[in-house]
């Protein structure tokens, strides 16, 4: 039979020996289980920003893969923590937004309060539940254990605002979701979004007092150090200095405006 | 059979390509093992910190678990190399202390010195013995070869100052240990340590010229940006700034001095 | 059977979520193999430091290990993507010189154009072809396709230039390829081009305007904060100061010119 998959998101830093206690914990219950890192330098406590990773990575997995995410302010309060299934994916999260972005692309078929402790650790502490609740779940669910026996069904969860960007005939507003590693601004706004406003080669996207004229195809389209919009991976309208830092050279981030105007 | 597991704790930076050759060589010897990293970005040379992490992260893995840590200034110098075993894991390690905190919770039942260049690549160089000696030897435990070949047995190994804190009838005083991704001044004052100093709630802790009043159980139970003290997953008392960066806002770091008075 | 090997190498940055997608697209493909990371954290675009840790760590790995390099400014124009094997191991790369340091030590047995899209993503990205085209060849591949079927045999691929030290009579002039992450400063100069120069205790290495007395043996042959020379764990001269961190006292980084001259 084919191994478990987890996986694991967190804001806890890259390397960081939380998650490798969480990996202990999760091996310890089940060793026939393959774990992947999917991130964690998520920004400290940045609910949104985990949101759109695990929005953008996790449904590529295979089938039944268990995703743990662990960015938690609320740790140790009455916020709750949820197992929900999303497209063939299942979900363990605190119950504070972090699926947003995955719901709004795909209803859950169900949402569970995790509440049984006989699926926890004995005593959890007051500060991790990442390692003291989810880690153990996700290896139970990693055994077969059946969902239904973690907790009672909810209606529904906490949902970030959706954060859409504004339409008008010939004017689409945004605004930069996160800086990525090359420093590259990727914004709110979709290729389809844009599809209105005519030929992608001449719209006029400003953003940070730039303006930018036309959507190229690739950074290989544009000279070493050209301001460029392009559509990323995931469809993105993404603003990039070809073989630089579009970040730095802008002095933007997250919650910058961006205007794109049509042509026509 | 399940496979073993062997993980990797060294000082050689995050996503460091001699983490990889370590895996490398590893995975040459033995296909059946799954790797798991505990931190890479432990401070360059910084013993104290590798040896807390060991003790923080190591026991929660599987009985049997071979662990390799590589932090390691005195390489290429008379400085032995150790087969440890502290509890039911296993521990391969240059003999700098690296595994005193694990000691100091729990006597090995066994140290041996890693002598027996059977299982050592045959040309190690005089500077990366954690590629060369250890990876291959952790490669044969894993493939079953028994302990006693590696070397002789040792009555003991280096071990660094407790660092422990020091008690008077109302106070305790101690220093803070190592500030961890978030920020939050990790200190040497265990839970058990303050309860002789009466009502917790009521505690006086004072570091870097600030002083707060009282442990409280989570960071939900305070505002955003206030000042607090908690207990750590592990026990331990923490300063921390809610959804802030204690370390920065108080310019303290490993070695800054805490001190806890009751209130009998 | 034992599971296939798949290594990943990329500049998106350490713990990027784009390596976690690449890890999705790939176990949604294939589920027997094992994921393990190179490195990362390769400068963006810096195809030459890439190239050096591919030639430094893949070769260490257990045959028919297939490696993933994704050091891609190209990305989305009309350079190819080619399959190679050299030595026991088996690359996928953009054909940029990444693999240039690898060719150098061996000739490849066969390189190939990667063009049949029968492996590939149905629509892939203009921007992220290591996603939407090497991860799913790579799954194939572990799936035991033959590589013939990628594509046509090429006769070369794009190569650097070696950037190899000039030598006289009692003289070697390099430079540094890169520092690594204890600052240490790594030169592309051999012990073996060294021994044409007589003892290596007598050497004279002159380096940002500093001047060294010999070649030690190990780190721990000098005093803390000394500079000092030695030869590194792949027998290339190495900058370093003990316990300290050469690239920032000697203010000097890749491309710095290093001299060694002989006492004969």
């Amino acid at each position: 039979m084919a191994r478990a998959i987890i996986t694991l998101t967190t804001d806890f830093g890259t390397s960081s020996p939380y998650v490798a206690q969480m990996k202990g914990v999760i091996l310890s219950l089940c060793r026939e289980v393959d774990l992947v890192d999917i991130a964690h330098a998520i920004g400290p406590q940045n609910i949104r920003e985990g949101a759109l990773v695990l929005a953008d990575t996790t449904p590529r997995f295979p089938p039944g893969t268990v995703h743990i995410a662990v960015v938690d302010p609320g740790v140790g309060t009455a916020r709750g923590l949820i197992y929900a299934e999303i497209g063939e994916q299942r979900y363990l999260a605190p119950d504070n937004g972090l699926l947003s972005f995955l719901i709004r692309q795909k209803l859950p078929q169900r949402v569970l309060a995790i509440e049984n402790r006989a699926y926890w650790f004995p005593k959890p502490s007051q500060t991790f539940h990442g390692r003291d609740i989810l880690a153990p779940v996700a290896a139970h669910l990693a055994l077969g254990t059946d969902p239904a026996l973690l907790g009672p069904a909810l209606d529904g969860c906490v949902m970030l605002d959706a954060a859409l960007p504004e339409k008008s005939a010939c004017t689409v507003r945004g605004e930069v979701l996160y800086v990525d590693s090359f420093g590259n601004l990727i914004t709110n706004i979709s290729r389809d979004e844009l599809s209105g406003l005519g030929d992608m080669a001449r719209l006029t996207i400003e953003c940070a007092g730039r303006a930018i004229r036309g959507v190229i195809p690739a950074y290989g389209a544009a000279m070493p150090g050209e301001l460029v919009a392009l559509f990323d991976s995931q469809g993105r309208l993404e603003i990039a200095v070809t073989s630089g830092h579009a970040a730095g050279e802008l002095a933007a981030g997250a919650g910058q405006a961006v205007l794109v105007t049509g042509n026509l």
